[in-house]
């Protein structure tokens, strides 16, 4: 590994993405990438008796599943790095305890699944690990009820508010493998323009995002040509019109080949999501299921990808205070 | 960095804690410990209007306080790990906003810190940087608002509760000088023998405890013999009783060397804090403060420092859940 710029690091060694796992619940399961997932789940409590227990369930399926389909066991995991949104993390926490991997739990908001992979990328480029398990979380229903409203309330959602994916995706890192695999990581510095609306996280995000794609590219010394797509998840439909302004304004114009992951998710016109998708979940399941596919079938072949967070609780905004942002990338090739 | 036994990491390279600094709150500044912190805090919400501020606050100053004693800036960083105990680790991100240091937001509960201390080595160890800024916070009113009762209902403690310390422990993890360094990582798995008596932390946290100690052990060969000292942090009185009898089952006679910082925080008989201390400050500033001069007069030539944390949060409680626990272990030598 080797830093490259100021906060770029390179990799000396192939950090494959062996395999990867995606399951989502009923919303995602109707929206326009459902076929791509593993699993869809008509049920919002997969038969548990409360939000946090079925989102539980959800990250600990998919990361059985990610073995399974590797034909591997949580023994051959070295490390696993994990993270979701509830308090404490307790959904990764709980649904890992009977797994016996020595663990790294981790907060990054949304941008939790790629903070993963750039740790987990670490570990395998050193050369002391074999593989590593990267996992997150999210559902619409224990968000909603943590950050916003009781759900029972049945509240009026503004029209910049994105929808918290419900699912989970995992991925395993593997130094074996003939794979996608992880070539740059450029971790992300806290951003914060003084954003204080929590239900538009997108215009919160999108300063972060736009740090994180103009360090990457000084640092590589590469421009948005270099890459057939850029993704962004979740900044939504607000932030991703603000994403793309503010790339213009650095000199990038990036509208072609850029898409973000919480606008893929549902289906703009028949799923009432306002300003589309988020939640660690979000860049988590459309990275495992959809993308992660169209570059195993070399439809993408060098991809840029940026997961952003908005880093505030429902304390610090009922506290007045504003919301900051962070992003972090990483490229993937194949 | 190679991996020895099942789950340690042996580093390569000379791991330095270059500098440590440490701020405490107004009881930890009556405690026995007092002499060997940075800084004495005796208002509570150091002249912030809410705790959730001051804790930050907290953070945000000993983190300045390590640069100023290293002769660093920011700038010098290649990268900040932080956690802390509130919701969505506001502690931590509120505080290093305007740091411009790229940041992974981490959360292992109180083993928080040398969760920090594991991943910032591995960065280290791995030659593509050379300093990494570790802290930790927590704050005795933040963590009874958030996790228990209103400070103002003046509700009883049960004599198992343990007294959050207020305070923030940074350090500098760096390629140069000449310090005392750490030499190995034993990251632990989450283990969860069913206590749910969420004023019992020790008692759910020392089997974990206890299998990053054999872990430690098993992969490296080594008895507790090696050791000068062995620390936990934060088990407390109840779980520090439990840790010595739980070691001596396992063949592991530490009671001569072995301590606990929650056990060494507070005055046992004139500070009114039953089982001890505990919280992400708490082997945070005795690390810092303490421990961190014994290394460097070498009085301690070769620690052992396990941090222990409780992985639940006040939802998982309510929902009868059991309270999983992890410990994440350094070896530490000069």
């Amino acid at each position: 590994m080797k830093k490259i710029g100021k906060h770029t690091l390179q990799m000396n060694n192939i950090v494959n993405i062996l395999e990867t796992a995606s399951i989502v619940g009923p919303k995602e399961s109707n929206g326009p990438l459902a076929e791509y997932f593993d699993k869809c789940i008509e049920d919002e409590f997969w038969s548990e008796k409360t939000w946090e227990k079925a989102e539980s369930k959800f990250i600990k399926e998919s990361s059985s599943l990610v073995l399974a389909k590797s034909g591997l066991s949580f023994a051959d995991m070295d490390y696993a790095f994990a993270g979701d949104l509830l308090n404490q993390c307790i959904s990764s926490t709980f649904a890992l305890r009977e797994s016996n991997v020595p663990f790294f739990g981790i907060f990054g908001a949304c941008s939790t699944f790629v903070e993963a992979l750039c740790l987990g990328s670490v570990f395998i480029d050193s050369g002391a690990c074999t593989n590593v398990l990267c996992s997150t979380s999210s559902h619409f229903c224990s968000a909603e009820k943590q950050f916003r409203f009781p759900l029972e309330l049945g509240n009026q959602r503004t029209p910049t508010s994105q929808w918290t994916v419900t699912g989970s995706g995992s991925v395993i890192l593997s130094k074996n493998g003939n794979s996608p695999h992880i070539t740059h990581l450029t971790p992300g510095v806290i951003t914060d323009l003084g954003i204080k609306d929590a239900n538009n996280m997108g215009a919160a995000m999108a300063p972060a995002a736009i740090s994180t794609l103009c360090s990457h590219f000084e640092d590589t010394g590469r421009t948005p040509e270099y890459y057939d797509a850029i993704f962004t998840g979740d900044l939504g439909y607000v932030g991703k019109d603000i994403f793309i302004d503010l790339a213009r304004t650095k000199g990038y114009n990036i509208a072609s080949k850029y898409n973000d992951c919480g606008v893929l998710m549902f289906d703009k016109e028949k799923q009432d999501t306002h300003s589309g998708g988020s939640g660690c979940a979000c860049i988590a399941t459309v990275f495992s299921g959809y993308l992660y596919k169209m570059l195993k079938e070399q439809k993408i072949k060098k991809l840029l990808l940026i997961a952003t967070g908005a880093l505030m609780n429902a304390t610090s905004s009922q506290q007045g205070e504003s919301i900051p942002g962070i992003a972090h990338a990483v490229a993937v090739e194949f």
